[in-house]
């Protein structure tokens, strides 16, 4: 089959040589260009050296043994290694950051030099609470470990830091799973923000894929704008729903089964195998009004079982099939291009909000115009315009 | 009945008590208050004349007998007042914005003292090219008139900066309504970014509803996101679909539909009339999978034949009750509030990028990071951390 021989034979990188260029070469070309290190503006890293402490990592010169080992460990397969780089791109310390930055630079480098061997296929994965995503994620997540692929579980879960705690971070939910040697769990993060959250496990499916597995999966609960940001790091986005009709459809959020790129009616089984027949056509139905997400692929739906495992190899086919159809057309390199533009503003935006939450007076400012703006004494304009000018000049003044 | 009664009725700030305070303390109370203004802050403004222009404006304790006579001609429903006011919120001269800010500020000032008299009604309306929005409008607009309601549209049109022309602004679409006394058709903004044109949309609904429109139609077509920015700026959310089935529907943007607090398909009548009311009905499935825009109100779908004028009154009837309905429930004052912080935070982030992009070294390095982002030889989160540390130094040091 086409489709089979596809995933098994296309490197990652298909259109870079492979070429390697030897160690110094590499830990040098982690920097920007000589031209940019020494431009007008680099003086000034030096003078804040708590929030300059990554960007120095990111330029620096050399990447430290400490880094080496780690990135050797993590080339090796070793889950100890990976767990802990994971927590280094968690990390607000500035210390950890420094690190987590050198790693990844020379992780990406190297993967330029020599690219994976294996292809690596991102999969996004929504779905409301009682649609057995945990149930299904374990099936499926054995079915692939079958087929001889290495499998991550990574965990975007936007409401950890309103609940204080998380609600995906349970591992003992997939037991099988986490205790097999190929698979790698990891709780959903514990840190704050959505922008920390999200940004973290971009990062943390690049240190997967360079611990080896090949296929990573981001599961994300229907909240806020969660499935929006992971429909926007992964290859494939995949919605699972329930049986039931009318309880789980009330839960599904603004634009999230036209994101999907395929619909999985998972619990197809017993007693709720006609209901979750009814609700297949129905979402087949609803999607012809929808705008395929991409001109390439109409989304499919397909009905599962995770509890008496059916339909599993004929959603791992489809995914199969999304993936070959993406990458013969080249279209997976540049989506994944485009998408990591989309991430850099994003984070470009989330930064700089933070740094102006970060002053104390600017946030109060900010408070005070919010108020105003809410009770219609303001225009948003007006504040906005106050804002920034307020943040710029605290800027210039005390260097936030 | 009821709903007819609220309308006419019910003033747009119900729970603000109606006093006066004369002139004084109208205009003094334009400012933020005096311990803001004397804040440690205050003499960092004066150092950037032309940024901060509008900023001082905002905040100056004495309207100019400019802005004054502006306002006043406004209040008396001058259309060349509004014309001119609109003008200046869509101006990027910095005079000009400072004479904006002015004038807003007094006129929000003078509708806390002095509520309008009539309730308005935001409505965004949205629809494909081909549906016969245009001749919708012109029927409906005549409508309201007859309603004895004064009519204002306005466009939002993000693509105008792309096709260098404006495809919504030619006044010649709705000759009827043009001409009519107490409607104001508004061609839509040549200026550039989709940001500017949001915000003075935003604005110069403000300035229509002072010059006493009671109704404002903010019309879009499915391009980019103009549909959630219009949908954040209107009270009430309008899809137009054409019967055509499959072309129109291929052009909607996701998540449109579940924006939609009313679908309206148009064009049914003649040939067209059982096509349009099987895509109505089609429609009406659809939207059971959809999250309602509000618990309060259920989307609906009605036809309308813009030529025959039938389905008019159904429409604006539909658009009455849920006014009526979010007015009862009080929700109307809260989510304009909510809106407008909404914007607040768009027009922040929108602003600091735009300060970001207008120093040209710092776009520069932008534009390295995104290639190399785009290439996979930085991570986003690396590139973000890199643009905004390179862009708060030049801050520091230039006084972008």
């Amino acid at each position: 089959m086409l489709s089979r021989r596809l995933w098994h034979s296309m490197p990652v990188n298909a259109s870079r040589p492979l070429i390697y260029q030897g160690t110094k070469r590499v830990i040098a070309s982690n920097n920007i260009s000589t031209t940019d290190r020494f431009s007008p503006l680099a003086p000034a890293y030096a003078q804040n050296t708590i929030i300059q402490a990554p960007l120095i990592a990111a330029y620096s010169t050399v990447a430290s043994s400490k880094t080496l080992t780690l990135s050797e460990q993590l080339a090796q397969g070793s889950r100890y290694a990976l767990a802990k780089s994971i927590t280094l791109v968690e990390s607000s310390r500035s210390d950890h950051r420094a690190e987590a930055q050198q790693l990844l630079s020379y992780i990406l480098k190297k993967q330029r030099d020599q690219p994976l061997t294996k292809p690596t296929f991102r999969i996004g994965l929504s779905g409301s609470p009682g649609v057995g995503k945990s149930t299904f994620i374990e099936a499926f997540g054995m079915y692939l470990l079958e087929q001889g692929h290495k499998v991550a579980v990574l965990a975007v879960d936007p409401s950890s830091s309103r609940t204080g705690g998380s609600i995906l971070g349970d591992k003992t939910r997939m037991t099988e799973l986490s205790r097999a040697d190929d698979a790698y769990v990891r709780p959903s993060p514990s840190r704050g923000t959505l922008g920390g959250v999200a940004r973290n496990t971009n990062e943390a499916i690049l240190l997967c894929e360079a611990a080896g597995y090949d296929v990573t999966l981001v599961e994300t609960v229907g909240v806020g704008q969660s499935e929006t940001m992971v429909a926007e790091m992964v290859d494939m986005f995949v919605l699972l729903v329930g049986p039931g009709g009318g309880d789980e459809l009330q839960g599904l959020k603004k634009g999230i089964v036209e994101l999907s790129d395929l619909v999985i009616v998972n619990k197809a089984d017993g007693k709720l195998a006609d209901a979750a027949r009814a609700v297949s056509m129905d979402y087949t139905s609803a999607i012809k009004f929808l705008q395929p997400p991409s001109p390439l692929w109409k989304t499919k739906v397909l009905r599962v079982s995770s509890r008496e495992n059916t339909g599993i190899d004929k959603a791992w086919e489809a995914m199969k099939s999304y993936f070959d159809t993406m990458t013969s057309a080249n279209k997976l390199t540049e989506k994944r291009g485009a998408q990591r533009k989309v991430w850099m503003w994003r984070q470009i935006t989330s930064e700089l909000v933070d740094r102006l939450n970060s002053d104390d007076k600017v946030k109060q400012h900010v408070a005070e115009l919010e108020s105003k703006v809410f009770d219609g004494k303001m225009t948003s304009g007006q504040a906005a315009d106050s804002v920034v000018d307020v943040f710029l000049n605290k800027v210039k003044e005390d260097r936030i």
